[in-house]
């Protein structure tokens, strides 16, 4: 296994999203700063949803315009619609994502439409994307399996991967939302979708509850995904709460990535710190074991 | 990937080694009869050192003598010396253990001698072993990393395996000590340590102090390891004190075992529910993120 990895740091957006008390935005805008001070270089900052559905992300345009910017560094943001994606450019976002699933159950009950409808959708927001010169990610949730439909077919992954694809997405996020893939589903999974998107086109974006993540990791490492998501300090759900999705944790996927000897470009000790800071704003426990075992050298 | 892994359940020893308060017997009974109800069929039971040494470990006559045995199941124990393995033996173990390490400074200070010191202590034990017609199985620590060396050579790991395995152990289980383990350097030291030792032979045992034990399995699974060392709950050391080991859980590897099609004979519910329970019991969180993810159907 060789060379480079990109990693999409979703602590700020999908991370935050569900937290109970409301963070105020200068943490936010700390959070993103000290994220890119580490050496993360594409960090999802923002969401550009309606405030009545979700509350936490409301203050977007003053994140994307209240942080110092780094250079180099892609600060993206989520736009369910064309009037999201119109309020991020307002706010000067560099890359910008939308997000369907892999089963219509899920997709209707998260963003009441079916997975068509939800296509259909993003046509008219690529297409001003395109003006705007602006990459567009898709995310694709429950691509390992879903809370009401159970087991996912690899080939409907793949068709809404391919989908998203030829409809214009640069690049397709493929998510274990509930967290209960394995390897070999994984990897089949992933097999099914690089028939329809190029595997350099394609992320991961696995979740830990049932502690496959970084086995997931690994194993799609293998079939050779460059783009992995995580989530500073496991933000994202309530790591101990029975029940409760967790990303996997940005800390511990780089401490893999620095033992496969696969360049981030992230410093880990910095990295451990903002973990251990952001958990600390917000009294939750740090969902990333390295970030909990890591002693600094300092 | 296929067929058959032999877990080896570690929690009653070495999980509860480290518990602060003391673990009263009719707990640790009932929790080996609970795993063995699961399907678990080779628990390490008890330790024979010297009560000074580990108070925690002195009642292991009270409780060999005193669980419910299952047909098919191996109840082992610790046995650093001939001493404890006469203890054992009067106690009805099935199989016993010895324990060494590939770092001379873990050696030194865990059970204060040098390596070749602790492999000339071990020839009488596996002689009156043998005369009992008892199994003996070799743990060597510090295999993937050491707290006062850093990183292992390989060859030291398999010099050590290899001088276990020569002198009579039918075992050798190869401990990630601290955690501090990545699957290519796993592979890595499995490949040397596979020259000196036949593979079916050899076990894993991984801490996932950094998050990383699921990923270094699945990694020597595809090596071909099929015999796993695990803890119910991920007893073993505090899971979220920083810096302090623990033991990889038992659930969330027959998980992961379960999504590669690969047989444990465990029931994956009823082991959950024993780890919430000795959770329960010691006061501590669950360790293991299946065991708080789980649903029962039930």
């Amino acid at each position: 296994m060789s060379n480079k990895v990109r990693l999409v740091e979703v602590g700020p957006r999908d991370g935050l999203q569900n937290e109970p008390g409301s963070v105020p935005s200068a943490i936010k805008i700390t959070l993103v700063e000290r994220l890119a001070d580490c050496g993360l270089c594409h960090i999802e900052a923002a969401s550009f949803v309606s405030p009545k559905w979700v509350p936490q992300m409301a203050d977007g345009h003053a994140i994307l315009t209240g942080i110092r910017r780094q250079p180099g560094v892609i600060y993206s943001a989520l736009t369910p619609n064309l009037k999201g994606l119109e309020a991020a450019i307002a706010a000067g976002v560099d890359e910008v994502a939308v997000f369907t699933a892999a089963s219509e159950s899920f997709c209707r009950r998260n963003i009441n439409c079916s997975i068509d409808e939800s296509l259909a959708r993003f046509t008219p927001l690529l297409a001003k994307a395109r003006q705007h010169r602006l990459k567009v990610r898709g995310y694709v949730s429950t691509a390992l399996g879903c809370p009401y439909e159970g087991n996912i077919a690899p080939a409907a992954v793949a068709r809404v991967a391919g989908a998203l694809y030829r409809i214009g997405c640069m690049e397709i996020s493929l998510g274990d939302t509930i967290g209960t893939g394995t390897p070999n589903q994984a990897c089949a999974m992933l097999a099914a979708v690089r028939q329809e998107v190029p595997i350099t086109q394609l992320a991961v974006h696995f979740h830990d509850t049932y502690g496959q993540a970084l086995a997931n990791i690994y194993a799609v490492l293998e079939q050779g995904i460059r783009i992995i998501d995580s989530s500073v300090a496991g933000l994202g759900g309530c790591p101990y709460a029975p029940g409760a999705s967790g990303n996997v944790a940005t800390e511990d996927v780089v401490y893999l990535l620095n033992g496969l000897g696969i360049d981030t470009g992230v410093d880990l000790g910095r990295l451990v710190d903002t973990g251990r800071w952001i958990s600390q704003q917000l009294g939750r426990p740090n969902g990333s074991k390295t970030g909990r075992a890591w002693k600094n050298e300092s």
